[in-house]
């Protein structure tokens, strides 16, 4: 089933293909009042567009977007924002390989399998295009919670991870990786350079970090804060695993290693002592900075020819040329922020409905 | 908000406390025809009750399901089915110092901060025996797709992972600890032990993987079968990460390493060479078994003392006596296939609605 | 498909057959700390009670409910709120005959086309009887808006409607016919006698109106006030038509005589100088009262034989007897209140999820 | 709360304000390879286009739609469906008096009380105009059952209704009024001119009729298919009251006189010998045709002065100028076809997922 619709109250709805005219979303459920222009939504686009190193896809899209309705005089009005990215750069050209021969790794053969029609170019629906309207969206949620602060950077390249004593926030948008500790952009630029070159590609892990999320944002069970998060996560491309706090590292520990003891704290709130569960707890917020980590394999499009099968069932053999980047992770940055800003604009509307001002 | 539904058209709703009279499922959505009574419930809750080794709880809850409705003479009727399951064993004057002082690692102090009351005793909502009623849903789940085998283990506890070349499905049931491979059952045999006398706790990593799914099954984007899988299995207690495939690992991977080959097959359907993608690309089902690893956390509840603080705001210390599993993600094992066969049938449903037989 | 799950926030979803052990709702979304008990709920149900009169069923059924969870001393905590009903008197001898033959009016033919399969005992999941389930649910509704009071009654019976200048509220609990005009009452005691003589039905118009909803509650377009209340109302067993304020009366008025005049009234709030809109305009409440009206069918069951067909599809007749309402509408009262009840409880919490104190 | 999807599998959700740059919808859930070009759109929205006879607003749209993502080589690939259509003559100053005084009857008023904003200009979100959108999903829907034919028509004006005896499916389209009786359109066009001069408006009721529905299409309880397309009609702009069947006609007969009798009919498929149901039985479809009327106020823009009150609540008097409909209801027969077949192919899918095919 197609699905294309995220969110509870606040929801965005994406359309679009890689080589279509245009891609966008519609964000639903946002509050009235909030002031909104083009200006506060493009520099987040600008973050993850194609183009602006050797190390990302050499497709040229301005990216630039359009908002369509819901904002009236600079102001959200409460209802549904239409947002607009054109397409420019299509190559149709270079996909035509793709109509006939499954890439591995790619989504080619299941949508084959699912849907028996496929718009081939470009990787058409499944393209990692589509997250620009995902960023987009998200700089609306980033407006409608101001008190919140996303930021998400790389954290390993190809299992090269960063020092974590070397971190540096000014870092992150000072290199094209965006990479906190200086020491290791400089080792991946290396890495990459040597992976471009070679037709190779490699994996990445992109850390995320959410302060002023308030404790109560959440839910328990279904709607969890780290169900919504892990859902928000494995559904970005080329997603593979997702963890919140110390994630695989906490099944290593005893309870008492991983206890996250508590104090009285400053004006009421508990102060905590170590923050080994990200932050939330029984799916609910607890007043920590949320954390996340997000693993994305390597780009599937490689040079290398790989053994895989034509659409009649016949043997061939398929190495992807085409723009590609060679990392998909690095890109990933502003769209893992896009997608925790998107699930905390839900969740902060839901504790209201629900838990705020009923007396 | 509190959302305690999961799924979008084979969907259930669950409820209940750890020491209410009961807690239940409700089961929508599921076709009608299809052979189910108690019998067909009761041997997955069985697996999953408590009190049936030392390494688990010592709460002795029968757990015996009944049906109240949605079934007539044996057979699925397709309204809603009931299922109901009386709690029996509660000793709420264990828990009466929870009321007062949060447990570190638990739920209670964001439950207060959002809600502002809880039912305390045995965690009450967020108590892991709200699980029960998702291995009875599960069951259901299972029922509605015969065709698919869904089958969890431990993998790993405190860290001690299973020998791959050791594994043996038919130890998964001979142990306590669901682990497949006899010598890491023997090793963690003492360090439960261990533990347990220490009145510490471990965590754990369960894998799964489902069999007979059929390349199509999934969507693109945002019901992506990999998003749900996750965000099913971060929606359990404890759990702290969730992998698919190759997860954290195709992270360090290149393209090539990364790469699922794939040659032309029996009866047309293609033959992969490995499978690194855990049986799912762009969101959607590739006919290969689905892989799904899921970190536990060790449990909260331990006997050494942690630094907290009352309802009140003032410092004390917590030491959680009472009844708990040293190592609560053992009894996760029947609940991550729960999860993962209701994530199943409900993508089986979906896939059907659109893409079958439409012409 | 099988959806049992009402609402976007403020859900619940009901379970249960006519004939089976029990009916229940689970009610997900509650406020918390809202004082609510058994005493709460039980006189709405009390209201809806069968066999209190000659006029309804004489099935007799005490429709005692029970909290199963979301209560902790005395209060709701924000957890799901479980509420069962035990069926006691079924007599599903009574309705052996129904397994074969379609009775002409109800869901025995769609049901079978539908599903191929059918709990025929009184109707199984298509009896009114699970309207108890909605009352129970809608008395936990109105704990969670409790500034709103919601009324209803019946307008006409057969087409033998009230005086409206005879209106007495104080009427409408003293009469089997929560008719609020005592003349009217009288009229309706002598037609239902008659009818119920000559095994026959009638069919009625229930009026409601909710008082106290503010200006604001409500949405534009595809979850407006009016077309949620349209849905909840003609989702009652036997309903055909729905209206708000003056209804298809309006399509019979020019714009002049159509409007709704304001003027400035006391606290800043408008006053509005008639209400042919019945307090909704733009899907969005004006703090006018709320109006619905709402048809109700005459009862399919009659004892007057009528053409049908049986399931191996031969002609024959079907007069059913067993225990029936002669006038399915009057009972309608309660479970009219309990939807509306329902809908303005969801919207309360999405007004105030998307529009409150954003700032 | 802005909710502005419709539909649960297969659902569409709009964006757009009368005045702003466009309007469109997405269109989600639709099955792939179904045909499906601009041309199968245009000739619905051509239906419902303004400015076509002088009995409709003057503003004069081309309302070109253009199909911007979903389709590939003139078929549906399976995912989500853009269509944009381009404001083109909106004169905003005729609408700057809207500013200060709320317009009775519109929604004005209570869009400020919910949301503090409003985009005053036509009316803004809650325009007419924004049924463009709806029409054109509606022509995804009818692609997506052509087994179905969904026809509505015009049944009265003003009070004034058709002859039933005098139907002429040919006449619909053969007069501005979507009229099927030639002499009803005639009189029609009298009052419709007296209205137009007197700058009164007229209210209206729509009849639609399905053919071709299954039996089992729908749902007990929750998604009813009556309760489905009463959702869908109420949502319309100025639409105040629906009916299926006999509606409340049948509130006024006996349990004898609304019997649909059955007999054996041809291929095994039960004959009905009435349809005082509309087609539809305990929510779900018998097969017969599915029928729904609808009735539409009349426009609230008149000419003659109403009292109402400004933003700040003074007192004032307001005459709406500007280009409108002298009776919306006219351009509701292409929506309200729509509507219903939105609900129809969405239960359409739904029915298949639970349904079909399962053993």
């Amino acid at each position: 089933m197609s699905f294309n619709t995220f969110g509870r109250v606040f929801r965005f709805t994406t359309w679009g293909e890689s080589h279509g005219p245009a891609l966008g979303a519609v964000v639903d459920g946002c509050p009235p009042g909030i002031a909104l222009t083009e200006a506060d939504i493009q520099p987040w686009l600008d973050r993850r567009r194609p183009g602006q190193s050797r190390f990302t896809t050499q497709r040229q899209e301005p990216d630039q977007v359009r908002i369509l309705s819901g904002v009236f005089e600079g102001r959200t009005t409460g209802t549904p924002i239409s947002l607009m990215i054109e397409n420019v750069d299509q190559r149709s050209k270079d996909y035509s390989a793709i109509a006939q021969a499954y890439r591995p790794g790619h989504a080619d053969y299941a949508y084959d399998a699912k849907y028996g029609i496929r718009d081939y170019r470009g990787g058409g629906r499944s393209s990692a295009r589509e997250t620009a309207a995902r960023v987009a969206a998200g700089a609306v949620a980033r407006a409608a919670i101001p008190q919140v602060r996303v930021r998400a950077w790389v954290e390993a390249i190809g299992g090269d991870a960063i020092d974590d004593a070397a971190f540096d926030d000014a870092q992150i948008d000072a290199n094209p990786f965006f990479c906190p500790d200086a020491g290791a952009a400089a080792r991946w630029e290396a890495a990459m350079d040597s992976a471009r070159k070679a037709g190779s590609s490699l994996g990445a892990v992109i850390a995320c970090e959410a302060t002023g999320v308030p404790a109560g944002w959440g839910a328990p069970l279904y709607a969890k804060l780290d169900s919504e998060l892990a859902a928000a996560c494995m559904s970005i491309n080329a997603v593979k695993g997702v963890e919140i706090g110390d994630g695989f590292a906490a099944a290593a520990l005893s309870g008492e290693q991983n206890a996250d003891p508590m104090r009285p704290g400053a004006d009421g709130v508990p102060e905590f002592l170590a923050n080994h569960a990200g932050g939330i707890a029984g799916g609910i917020a607890t007043g920590q900075p949320i954390r996340v980590r997000v693993a994305f394999k390597p780009t599937s499009s490689i040079l290398t020819p790989v053994p895989s099968i034509t659409r009649d069932g016949t043997a061939t053999e398929v190495m992807t040329k085409g723009r590609h980047d060679p990392c998909v992770g690095i890109r990933g940055v502003p769209v893992v922020e896009a997608m925790v800003a998107l699930v905390l604009a839900d969740q902060a509307l839901l504790h209201r409905a629900q838990c705020v001002g009923h007396d």
